[in-house]
């Protein structure tokens, strides 16, 4: 198995660009945002513990202290790199209200202390585990930014009280996390304080599930949240997707702290149902809403598109673990797909509300009320929104991009991989890289590495390349052309053509059946009808499609323009008539990146288009 | 306005081909197979208002009155062509129920008199009048089919109770019925007794439906059940499909027999935006389950359609009434896109069983658990069945099948109109016309008139004919071809090209966007997996497809072929690959006429094909 080590974010600066930018709306607007939003809605206050029945506060909701941890983790990461009293106050202010309310037995958490004090651990969906895998992920995040132990310490003695009752006593009313999370996070936690218990506890997590005298006995409930199977036997990927992919990031920590081949294979396996079978273009999992589910395979329809932020975001995670595990250039592809795609299409591109489900089609007229066709269905809201009810995807959006530099390199002792093209540079074992680009508005790469002379650096070819060159001698391995570091201060360039291309589904995926979307590199693109004033679903586009394209301000990124086929409406003369009578003409089809659609006021948008 | 006359079931047999083979079938098969099924649920049993809650009877429903009244409708059909002694019994039986159990005051419902006998016209839902207007078409069919008056004298009574009711006393808790029936019948009962009290109580039900004073209040209700506007202010087809056309045939009646051009231009305007906006290209209508509804315009989902057969019936009926007022073929192309579409692929082949939603696709996939994302839609049956709980198709297929030879013809002083294609042979005042013809299977018919020297024959060219020679001179009139009749004995051909076509939709109709569906002559086709090993979806059709067809008894309709084009399946590597490495292969595709899917077991389905 492989073990290839990632480089900290403490050690990883982005520079330059695409994530440059994004990081800065992020750090100066959105995690203000988040945490404005989550004071509107009670969320910090619920850790004053001073809700009542009658005193008029909102009720917290059992996952309230998760929405809270992930804003926690995020501001973490941003004073991490850029130091900022406002926000240090407001983590240090939460984290001494934990510790006001631990119990004396180390448990945390507010809904099961003042809504339902004597049930706690005795409803696997009320995510105790969950929010205490995010706490931790907080803790983390914090200890990494401050190098301060104290909100660890804290948890340490609510994680040996889950020992105490899940592993010693067995006395909750489950076995295993109705949402799972706990596990990833008890191994990032064993990262920085290396107790065998934490990793012992992720164990058990993992071997419990799914144990027959474990399960529920029904299939659906146990399908829902990967209990149907033990994990090592789950080769499928089924349920909630963002249970799923936390669950098979703990998956891919396990198999590699020990060594597990077995679980690597598991993981292998349930990384290629996703990405071969069950995933939007954007990199959306999880087509339907009822379960925020999987479903079969190539079921992928585009209105009613669930596709989740935070789903994106778990198999990122995943993807990410695995790159390190299993070396192949799939898993930062994947990487590549959701942070460019159906990662950011979840936040607005001023950085102040939020998608929760991202589809991949808008008719308005869908919602317009007696359009009953949709009526027992549900359609994805047509434009973000500063907070939810269930507001789990804008803190999670901001952490990612707050640690985005965490997905960019990673190294063993002889290898350099740059997984992820952003301007960037980062240290490491003595050495130092920095990369120079504009990625992903055109395909230049200028990489320089310092003190590695003789180690061999690694750069990913995109699966969406198709030519590529490359200033020094490199053989292809596994996806990433290597390269020889011939000298002390190595400077080489990989310059990936990237143009405009259709890109076609797997004919099993009905929905897309007959049509093609749009890519230019990592990008996927959409029409707007904001910008096209025409039916969008009558538009056609040609096979041999030529396209123009230039940078945009507004968009950070390329805009494109093609020729599109439309029906001349002069020849249509009945709601039927013969095909050969239907008369076409043409029209400019301009087209914007897919992250940034649902900006401009609610419209129709399209991704695939039908080909000519 | 026009006023042609129809010539009546009494002096029309049909004779030869398709509808000969149809009305066998219903005669010999159906008629018995829709009474057998109503038998064991109870329908006719009810009739002895025997039912209590404790005796273990089925309770009625509170339309069962009406199953029965359209069984009774079609038996009468059937008897007054064929003879038929065990027929006659099962009405007289029912008839002598009816009148055993009629009320005092003539009220007749069995619902509420063994279930709710407090709750007399309190409840608009309850569908008193509907079943009423069902029992007085049956009436009026066993009067036209055994000069027997008694019928008609129960139900007399029954409607001088609903005149004090509804238009003296207006003690009833609503004004106008929930569900229109009632307006077209009286109309058709004037037909036979002239009396005006039956159109004054069928003109105080359309002139009170939509009064402000009346309505609910409630928008989407009474749009649901046509209440939203006066019925000469409804120019948009709204709500229910079935109550929707019920009442529009009983507004051309009223037209009609008011020479109401107000009302005709409504009638207009609603037929035109079926005909143009709402209508599946099979002629069904209501696209959606949720009030078996119309919706917005063009929203016409194949996979979802519910097209119920009772409103393609409904439709008929209404356009069967408007080509008499309002001369225009559109009219009986309506009617013929119903009959050989949306109304037959209601019944099975072997006339045993019945479909009440008439999807446009189908793929069996949706049909598997965890394809959740059509879960919270609802998804037509795949295969037939004998009954539904809701059983108002199967009695209304047989009556209209059975009734069939009173769509064909109709006339005037100095015209004869033949409006669908079928061998049969008709008189009236005092002329005979006689049609040979194998249509829908090829396009060549031959009429024979007698003793109608110097009037005018009007031969429908339907709309999917482009091409056609006629063995005399004639000129076009309203989509008619009008030849003078020179002799007493007049001979003439109509020869008109049939052959495969492929037809697209409105570029409006986003579900059929880049697609074509085949047609030959009014045949609609569709291809199903057990004719062809491949993925439906996959397949798509060029512009240029040649065809080829074949006769089949199975059918007894052509069947095509042609080629189709599928990915080839080795080219594919990936979930999403630039569209030009995407091979084609291709393969012979079979198509079958739409009415006989679902015939051979459960099967993928469709209609609409992508082009090349």
């Amino acid at each position: 198995m492989d073990k290839l080590k990632r480089i900290e974010l403490k050690n990883v600066d982005v520079t330059q660009g695409f994530w440059e930018n994004r990081q800065k709306i992020n750090r100066d607007v959105t995690i203000y945002a988040v945490r404005d939003r989550f004071e509107d809605t009670g969320r910090f206050k619920a850790f004053n513990f001073s809700y009542t029945p009658e005193n008029g506060e909102p009720m917290p909701h059992y996952f309230w202290d998760s929405d809270i941890a992930k804003w926690l983790e995020s501001a973490a990461y941003i004073i991490e790199k850029s130091p900022n009293a406002e926000l240090q106050e407001k983590i240090e202010d939460i984290i001494d209200k934990i510790e006001e309310h631990q119990d004396k037995n180390g448990y945390f958490n507010i809904y099961h202390t003042v809504v339902e004090p004597d049930n706690r651990f005795k409803n696997r969906d009320h995510h105790e585990l969950y929010c205490l895998g995010h706490l931790i992920e907080a803790a983390v995040a914090y200890y990494n930014a401050t190098g301060k132990d104290r909100f660890i310490n804290i948890l340490d003695k609510y994680i040996d009280h889950v020992i105490k009752v899940f592993v010693i006593e067995k006395s909750s009313a489950f076995k295993t996390p109705g949402h799972e999370e706990i596990e990833l996070a008890l191994y990032r936690l064993y990262e920085v304080r290396p107790d065998e218990k934490y990793v012992k506890l992720a164990e058990f997590f993992l071997n419990e599930r799914g144990k027959k005298e474990n399960g529920l006995g029904d299939w659906d409930r146990d399908c829902y949240n990967q209990s149907h199977a033990e994990v090592r036997d789950q080769h499928v990927a089924m349920g909630h997707c963002v249970r799923a992919n936390y669950l098979y990031s703990g998956m891919a920590d396990e198999a590699r702290n020990f060594g597990d081949e077995k679980m690597l294979e598991a993981c292998r396996d349930l990384f290629d149902d996703m990405a071969e079978k069950k995933m939007y273009i954007s990199g959306g999992i999880g087509s339907s809403h009822h379960g925020e589910a999987f479903t079969i395979p190539y079921d992928l329809p585009n209105d009613t598109a669930y596709a989740e932020t935070c789903a994106s975001i778990a198999l990122a995670m995943f993807a990410n673990r695995m790159k390190d595990i299993d070396i192949d250039s799939k898993y930062a592809d994947m990487v590549e797909r959701q942070i460019y795609n159906g990662i950011i299409s979840g936040v607005s591109l001023d950085g102040k509300s939020f998608f929760y489900e991202n589809p991949l089609e808008i008719n308005l007229d869908d919602h317009v009320r007696h359009t009953s066709v949709k009526a027992g269905d549900r359609l994805p809201i047509t434009q973000r929104l500063e907070v939810f009810g269930c507001s789990c995807c804008p803190p999670n959006v901001t952490r990612i991009i707050a640690n985005i530099g965490e997905y960019i390199y990673s190294y063993d002792d002889e290898r350099i991989f740059v997984h992820q093209y952003m301007g960037s540079s980062a240290s490491f074992d003595g050495s130092c890289i920095n990369v120079e680009t504009h990625y992903p508005v055109d395909g230049k790469v200028k990489i320089n590495v310092a003190n590695a002379k003789n180690k061999r650096l690694l750069l990913r070819i995109p699966a969406w390349c198709e030519s590529f060159e490359i200033s020094a001698g490199y053989k292809m391995f596994k996806g990433y052309a290597e390269i020889e570091i011939a000298s002390d201060i190595f400077e080489v360039e990989l310059t990936m053509e990237m143009l405009p291309v259709l890109v076609a589904a797997n004919p099993h995926v009905r929905a897309d059946a007959g049509a093609a979307a749009v890519m230019m590199g990592p990008v996927l693109y959409c029409a707007e009808k904001v910008d096209n004033d025409f039916d969008l679903w009558d538009a056609r586009i040609s096979k041999n499609a030529k396209f123009t394209f230039e940078y945009s301000d507004v968009f950070n990124a390329n805009i494109l323009s093609c020729e599109a086929s439309l029906t001349d409406e002069t020849s249509v003369k009945a709601l039927y008539m013969p095909l050969r009578d239907v008369k076409q003409k043409s029209a400019s089809l301009k087209l914007i990146p897919y992250f940034a659609f649902a900006n401009r006021g609610e419209s129709d948008m399209r991704v695939w288009f039908k080909t000519l």
